[in-house]
């Protein structure tokens, strides 16, 4: 194991070396290796999905391993928009005024080496290789092992694709599946610079409660949608039904729709009527249960992400108790206000601590692509660093190049 | 425990309601207090000190903890010169340019709750204080249990200062000194934002060990002055004695010479004649040791941050063999290169994986005051979220501040 990371971390001075346009050579290169080869990576998918068949895994867990041409296409298309982002590496925050006549600059600069911890979709390898080598960082990418000879066939195509212009350990997959490997990983702090878990609750409560490595915790997504009461109570509608229904199994999903006490006789008859239409169910508080009919609500139900048809309804009074209500249960990722007041948005903008507070707007929003950075390497509900949507420059730090004429203090 | 915690959580939300104006007021008026309650403070001190006399600490413990009139009026101007700073807080960082028609801003936050662990300074309470409550931070400070009374002297202090304006919990003193409480303070992630330990390698080392509270590492220092083939020598010998002998015990103090072997048997006697005048212990590599006289240097000396007037060298074969050297060996805080070529300057500020690299000039400048930050929280030896000097920025995050007209995804 030490000697894998250690080559992947000798590779990442290579992407340093050879700058930005190479860098973003690379990375066309390794789009047009994936095309070329499409028929060999949907055959090694076809092999995990039949393991997955053999396992008795669920539908939806098939269908978020599986790629087609069009899901290929999907992940060359997003490695080209990568390579063509602007290049982060070796920019010039700022400038500092220091006390004395040394001149000093912070500049970008990448990691070193990343190494992501993901579960089934096997889109991941690409588009983190893509970021990390478009931000001149290596990578160590650990998959589940239900998309292990996918995963393989991608990286052995991209490291294929590069081998003959960088070191390819530059891109490392941890090919054995055996879960000590991940215990082994959280302890390489003298190989890997940044840790990033990606994927289910229990992967990064582990990450959080082992690691010695520095990480950044992503993805848990207890999201809210507060209707408060100036709110145009269609948009409302449209939006919960956006932020709930089009893909209820994603982190930017809302959970509990919290409804303002003066409208609650307007509002929850409507959104009562059309979730029961989508097949949604409500957990609903008592004052909910009493303007429609629902499911009783638990104190565990704020808590969970359903991740499902499934949303939990609270009647609050007023901005200052739905604000009380998110920072108490969310995982700080996304929540949203539906308002027509100024000062309610002011008040639920500042306070309201999460990675991205929306008005008027659904939360399906967060997302890299979304934000504009091309690709993403995952939702940050850490406050370390990095906060919601991470692209190129969240997986970069910086360093301080001074320049003197002999200066002493 | 909690109960403490949770009124420091709670009295942070009304240092971002006051508003930038009202937290310099504090500032203010916590400067004022301290000058006007000099004569307690160092009452409170004299205890500490005698205590510390009878605990047969050393002279330089005692240095370290005592306070005076004149290190009184530093604190004072220290917390007026922080007063005085731009606010970072609301600052819109970037807008983005997303897909769809939301606008996104990226809007710089507080943390929230800082829980600073440190050792014997007593300056560091009102230091960390001042930077929270410019920066809309509530602050935890657990001392070392050496200056308790100065500490609660100084925080009792400050908190009558604000009392009248804001809930005083906003500074909040662990009183205990039961070496339990780091313990529970490392497990408080439910109210703590930000963990930053402040002292001993063996308290780092702790944190980094058993904190489930996200933390940034501060203050080790092995740092390194590498005397360039093309350096000018006057200027590399009246570096070398700068950044070794003004204030060895500081972590921004140089603990390694690396030389190029082309320049050895000229630069080194100056530096052996130099540094025996000075009491300065040389430990040389087998190559040192033939240019002068000096102790032989074994493999642990160069993993040794002295803080003493001891100091490891090295001759080395060119930029290359500096660079891994520093690499290998560093604890990525401050580096320096004496050199008048422009491209070993490039190569050595590129590759050196370091938070601050300089040419021509002591690393004793890896300062918050000399980089115009006012005062620092700490040095920052993470990579994560911020690297050298923490000023008040430092001690922020952001959030996304999304605003719509009712879009969907």
């Amino acid at each position: 194991m030490d000697d894998l990371l250690n080559r992947c971390k000798e590779a990442q001075k290579q992407l340093i070396k050879i700058g930005s346009e190479e860098r973003k050579k690379l990375l066309f290169l390794i789009a047009d290796a994936i095309s070329a080869n499409a028929d060999s990576i949907l055959k090694a998918n076809r092999i995990d999905i039949e393991n997955a068949r053999e396992n008795g895994m669920t539908p939806a867990f098939i269908d978020r391993l599986s790629l087609d041409e069009k899901r290929l296409k999907g992940i060359v298309g997003g490695i080209r928009d990568v390579a063509d982002l602007p290049d982060a590496i070796g920019e010039t925050i700022e400038e500092l005024k220091p006390r004395s006549t040394i001149k000093i600059k912070k500049i970008r600069v990448p990691f070193g080496v990343i190494c992501v911890i993901f579960e089934a979709r096997p889109n991941v390898c690409a588009d983190i290789a893509a970021l990390a080598i478009k931000s001149a960082n290596a990578c160590v990418l650990k998959g589940g092992s239900d998309a292990l000879n996918t995963n393989i066939a991608i990286v052995d195509v991209m490291k294929n694709a590069i081998k003959d212009f960088i070191d390819p350990d530059a891109i490392t997959l941890i090919r054995s599946t055996d879960r000590k490997i991940t215990d082994e990983l959280l302890t390489k702090k003298e190989y890997i610079d940044l840790l990033i878990p990606r994927g289910s609750k229990k992967l990064i409560d582990y990450v959080v409660k082992n690691s010695k490595v520095p990480y950044i915790e992503t993805g848990a997504g207890n999201c809210h949608l507060y209707v408060e009461k100036t709110a145009d109570l269609s948009m409302a509608l449209n939006i919960a039904v956006n932020a709930k229904y089009q893909r209820p199994s994603v982190c930017n999903a809302i959970e509990t729709i919290l409804v303002d006490e003066d409208i609650k006789d307007r509002f929850l008859p409507l959104l009562g009527e059309k979730f029961a239409e989508l097949g949604i169910t409500i957990y609903g508080c008592e004052k909910t249960l009493s303007s429609i009919k629902a499911e009783k609500a638990t104190e565990e139900d704020f808590y969970t992400e359903y991740n499902d048809y499934k949303v939990a309804v609270k009647v609050v009074n007023g901005v200052d108790e739905a604000i009380s209500h998110i920072n108490k249960y969310s995982t700080k990722h996304s929540e949203a206000i539906i308002t027509n007041d100024d000062n309610a948005w002011n008040k639920f903008s500042t306070e309201v601590d999460s990675a991205c507070v929306y008005r008027n707007a659904s939360t399906r929003f967060t997302d890299g692509g979304e934000f504009g950075f091309g690709a993403e390497i995952g939702i940050s509900t850490s406050k370390l660093h990095s906060r919601g949507p991470m692209g190129i420059r969240e997986i970069t730090t910086y360093k301080f190049v001074i320049e003197g004429h002999g200066e002493i203090r």
